[in-house]
């Protein structure tokens, strides 16, 4: 089974906001076992949305349709969906008994235009609105779909899981399609996208000739290193499972010690799994970073048990008041250091990390943008500190020294024994 | 003059990553004048790459596509253009000898795939590569033309303006086409978006039976508010800038005080020209966020000016020891205003700003998730406190907690006099 995903909105075009639904739909139609070959983007236009609904059902037998289901003029996903469907609107008494209650509950009289969210193609089943106003509709057609949802984030998550998985499941079984398409992504950090290719080129080969399954790809992902991706399709998640954990190991055997994590886990859950193993709490000092490392470890669900808190030092007189820091130049390894240190007893932590340097676009104390030094201290050795160059402009060089920096606290805690499971 | 954006890569089909490049390239289309009304994205495929270039070519006078570039098996980018343009493709050998100094000036062994990018369909021009490894490419087709670009997107952003935008404009020249398509955006807290619709209702049917230039269109956007959103087209960049400015008047004299920016100017920048004005600096303190204020004040360009530091004290003996809060409870608003006084004091800052509550999942003495307490201090006035209930899960909490927060920053500074500019 094929289905395609089209987000609607001219917002999406001119590019005010980026598109994450479709990678978000993406995903939840692979693990679904889902076929999605084609993604498409278009404006609040009738007929251009037409047209691509009508290419999307022409290739594929299903098309999830994001946005334009608000209660502005704008909103028109309901009429291309209509028109493609070639049947009239009508309004839903109870979608709209519900919008006049929302607006009731809340104590807001209600703008009359939210009436026209209450308005359904003949033939489809409108999915319940529960966090948002805009209710989503199931449109067959023939013997295909139009599943349209709203393009809000946070409602279209929960109303896809809700409403259309079923649906899909459903046509699925009934389309006696049982395969499952899985993948498994191994991060890595350390080595270019080229030698990764080499080093992997024997198994790439390997694979191919066996018909592709499982199947390998590279992907670069900037500050988050380059990821291998493997592929695997098999008749159902336990074999899939089972392909994917096979190749896996293939996979590290000539990769090595560089894979960091798996599928979502970050550089910063890496770090927190190898901190709560040790029984270690974090505490940081960050200067051009401004609180960018602390950001992505209380990311981490459980933070609490192992992150005390983080000194933004942005202005040197904090690194002298606050950390302990000798009044003097900031970026040097001496002070690298001594942020540490200083973070670690003001924070009262066992480890402490430190950043200083240089964003950019200016010099600082005479030092180059991408200047960046790193202090660390564990428990029981001496600070030490690490001088990195790093590429690229001010936010670039800041998400650098963040992923850089949480590495060296990866591989320095390698080196220190976990405390036992 | 009509381009389509085609994104190439299965990680996009996957929702491994999201396609960023696509909003950044419908956005320089529309400010060069081009009309982009579909987007695409695709698999590493050949047939369905070569699909979706036809399909683009049919409908448009040109397409920017953007990944498949790199060294290894599954970029076959080159491959499917050539098809498209029916020729070979050849080695380029100016472009080999660039990827192999590049790797000789690193002192690295290049790995022989790497030659692959230094295939180009028989035609087309490359555009050279300085920031990565794989050129890029100009491939006629017919009048029509396809333009390839590297998925990496500080590498497409430098190649697109270097390499792409001089092609277009000449275009566009010998198109005779001048038109310029122009938005401007205003973004405002605190309003529904049907409310903003209803108070805008009367203003957006008086354009459509003008003929809809300009148009408006709202779009909501989650912890960012909601945006109006004005487009025009005119003949030259002056008469759209002079429509953008009669319009952005019409507008705000309907909407209101709820304007907090405009385009690019987030709540940070707003607050950030706020304090420049009057010559304050502001220091955190942050306890649920953990770092976030921070992470959105030091984007700010120029931030050294005003920022001082925060105290992310996300265990509450950091609140107690270096932010000077009894020990006690710490979600109370008088937890909050004393977070927001040893802020300024620890930071040396003319304003403190503290956030404390519940993200979630659980709950903290007794509080439900989304229980924000703000705390604020300006120069000679006693510290107060807002009592915030924020709706969404943890991650929603945080974003909606920030920028609330900044929020009550601007709405407290617009109090106090500009020190004259």
């Amino acid at each position: 089974m094929k289905v395609e995903v089209l987000a609607v909105g001219t917002e999406l075009l001119l590019g005010q906001i980026a598109d994450t639904n479709g990678a978000w739909l993406g995903e939840q139609l692979a693990l679904a076992g889902v076929d999605s070959h084609f993604h498409q983007v278009v404006g609040d236009n009738l007929d251009r949305i037409v047209l691509a609904l009508r290419t999307a059902l022409a290739r594929a037998d299903g098309v999830v349709v994001t946005g334009g289901l608000g209660p502005t003029h704008d909103d028109i996903t309901r009429e291309a969906i209509a028109e493609v469907m070639q049947v009239p609107l009508r309004r839903d008494p109870e979608i709209a008994g519900r919008i006049e209650a929302l607006f009731a509950s809340r104590g807001r009289e209600m703008p009359a235009s939210n009436l026209r969210q209450a308005e359904v193609p003949q033939g489809a089943t409108p999915i319940e609105q529960r966090t948002g106003t805009a209710p989503g509709l199931v449109c067959p057609v023939g013997g295909k779909v139009i599943y349209a949802l709203p393009g809000v984030p946070y409602e279209l998550t929960e109303m896809f899981t809700r409403g259309v998985l079923p649906d899909l499941r459903r046509r699925l079984a009934s389309s006696g399609s049982t395969g499952v398409i899985a993948s498994r992504v191994l991060r890595t950090w350390g080595l270019s996208e080229s030698a990764l290719g080499e080093r992997l080129a024997e198994r790439v080969a390997a694979l191919d000739e066996a018909g592709g399954n499982p199947s390998l790809a590279l992907q670069a992902s900037g500050i988050e290193g380059i990821k291998v991706r493997i592929t695997v399709k098999a008749t159902d998640p336990q074999s899939a499972s089972a392909m994917l954990a096979a190749e896996e190991a293939e996979v590290r055997a000539v990769v090595g010690a560089e894979v960091f994590g798996v599928d979502a886990e970050t550089m910063e859950l890496a770090v927190s799994r190898m901190l709560l193993e040790r029984h270690l709490t974090l505490g940081l000092a960050e200067s051009l970073t401004g609180g960018l490392v602390a950001c992505r470890l209380v990311a981490v669900p459980g933070a609490s048990a192992w992150f005390r808190g983080s000194v933004v030092s942005y202005a040197p007189e904090v690194k002298w008041n606050l950390l302990g820091v000798p009044a003097g130049p900031v970026v040097t390894e001496a002070a690298a250091e001594a942020m540490a240190v200083g973070a670690a007893n003001a924070l009262g932590a066992d480890v402490g990390l430190a950043l200083t340097g240089v964003a950019g676009p200016d010099e600082l104390e005479g030092h180059a943008p991408g200047t960046v030094i790193v202090g660390l201290v564990l428990p029981g050795e001496p600070p030490s500190s690490r001088h990195l160059r790093l590429p690229g402009d001010r936010e670039r060089v800041r998400q650098m020294a963040v992923i850089s920096a949480l590495d060296l606290v990866r591989r320095a805690l390698a080196t220190q024994p976990a405390a036992g499971s």
